[in-house]
């Protein structure tokens, strides 16, 4: 059955039923807006939306499943990227009448899995037709306490650079099954002053001259220290992008603390120091779009 | 200038500078989330998306300010419908790479112009290629005092079915130029207890029977009273859609005061009873699908 034979009413029916829910949502999809309970007055909102559109951020051919959990993860990458909590997601689907409502209903599968991963509720939605590629937008609405934010801005000259995990060759198939580091950022945004903090998912290449200069620093990187994925070279690492580990900048007074309880508490992810923060001053050349040339 | 040719940094930096701020806003667009401080204790959030396509919302040669316009305006009226305050929006923007930079920096003037007429602000979002038409997805937070949000579900049976403003006629050009109700909506719900409203996106005869659907009643409406915009028959009024009034559903008592209040506080908008609220066995056949033969 296609998309056009079943009509709005009936995809929604077939859709919300399945929708996780929890005591926080008062109103879940199906009203004028979800209506959900704010959270103290400790803590503040994070705000993010991402979407993926067909032929550039995944294929045709791509189990749906597995493009519904990347719609969905996307975003709460950014939410482990300044060590927030996701709570609820809105779920945007631009989709061509002749679609199989089978490849419909599979998408939304993957995007429930991918949200439940983290007791992420889906409270509303909204579809349209196209005659275009698929495309799905995701906005998801958390909290994070006052004082553990962490921004892009407050990386220190001296501060050494850790990532998590290992990077490059996304594009093999890690981009439909990854698996955010919140967790991870919620216990290392727990237990230690993070001064910085941002998700790779341009590649090491853009994300970290990004987190340098939101922070007014330069940086160096020992090229050989970087953590590679099997089959991947240091080129991959730092331009293929869509790694979705977290790059962080902590004093080096901490490092010996950190890296001994992060073996303790996440002995199967690694966790690799591959470079520190400089004055921008020290660097011989400062500029955003030559930071690149320190890679080299 | 094309998309393409100008990049995506480069794009965020023309739009990011221009976006209004306020002091609840911590950090806007440009992190890896928005961050924004909560509402007090007695607040709910509200959460809505929406989207809109190219030939499918709009045409490709209409002004892209009005349609800008009209995409941050469509989840604003989801605003009204609940009586509740919009207060952040997520932009996310899916072009493909031969949109003229002049067309986008116009969308964005009817997006920016749009929030500012309601106090929103624009915190974030995404952009992305594309191998079709273009589309906008606004994802929008706001909040509402615990004690005002009106649902859909509270009708019952002997209350009065009241319309604001003039229905039918939409497309003629009214659906890239309309107001969401939101003051009204704030103003009748501090006021009077409203026991449902909805906003008429899909028109009359699809969103009326959905409010009386979610309130557990049947309906009937006196199609001869139904303000009619200009050059507007009855079934335009019924099937055209895209109205964006309210409509809501009040207790009898209240029809006297809330008519003489009305008028001098919104001395230009109509407002007007439609119809009344009835016990679902009270109408002969009380099926949803054929809540519509009322109209008849």
């Amino acid at each position: 059955m296609k998309l056009r034979q079943l009509g709005e009413d009936r995809l929604l029916a077939r859709l919300l039923p399945r929708l996780p829910s929890n005591r926080t949502i008062i109103a879940g999809a199906g009203d004028d807006c979800a209506v959900v309970r704010a959270p103290g007055e400790n803590k503040l909102i994070l705000l993010k939306t991402d979407c993926i559109v067909e032929n550039v951020h995944f294929r045709s051919r791509d189990n749906p499943a597995a493009v519904g959990w990347k719609a969905m993860m996307r975003p709460l990458s950014d939410f482990a990227a300044m060590s927030g909590l996701p709570q609820f997601a809105l779920i945007t689907l631009i989709a061509p009448r002749h679609t199989p409502v089978a490849k419909i209903d599979n998408l939304y599968r993957g995007l429930r899995r991918a949200a439940a991963r983290f007791d992420v509720s889906i409270v509303g939605g909204e579809t349209s037709d196209t005659r275009g590629p698929l495309a799905i937008s995701v906005s998801v609405v958390g909290f994070v306490e006052k004082d553990r934010w962490i921004s892009r801005r407050g990386g220190k000259p001296g501060d050494d650079l850790f990532v998590t995990g290992r990077l490059g060759g996304a594009a093999k198939g890690k981009h439909l099954r990854f698996v955010p580091r919140i967790v991870e950022s919620r216990w290392v945004g727990q237990n230690f002053r993070v001064h910085a903090m941002i998700d790779l998912s341009d590649g090491l290449g853009v994300d970290l001259p990004r987190l340098a200069k939101a922070s007014k620093v330069g940086f160096k990187i020992d090229i050989n220290a970087l953590p590679l994925a099997p089959g991947a070279k240091i080129d991959n690492a730092i331009s293929d992008g869509e790694d979705y580990e977290l790059l962080f900048a902590i004093s080096p007074r901490d490092r010996k603390r950190l890296e001994t309880t992060w073996r303790k508490k996440f002995p199967k992810v690694p966790l690799t120091r591959v470079g520190r923060l400089f004055p921008q001053s020290a660097i011989r050349n400062p500029k955003l779009a030559s930071g690149f040339v320190h890679f080299k």
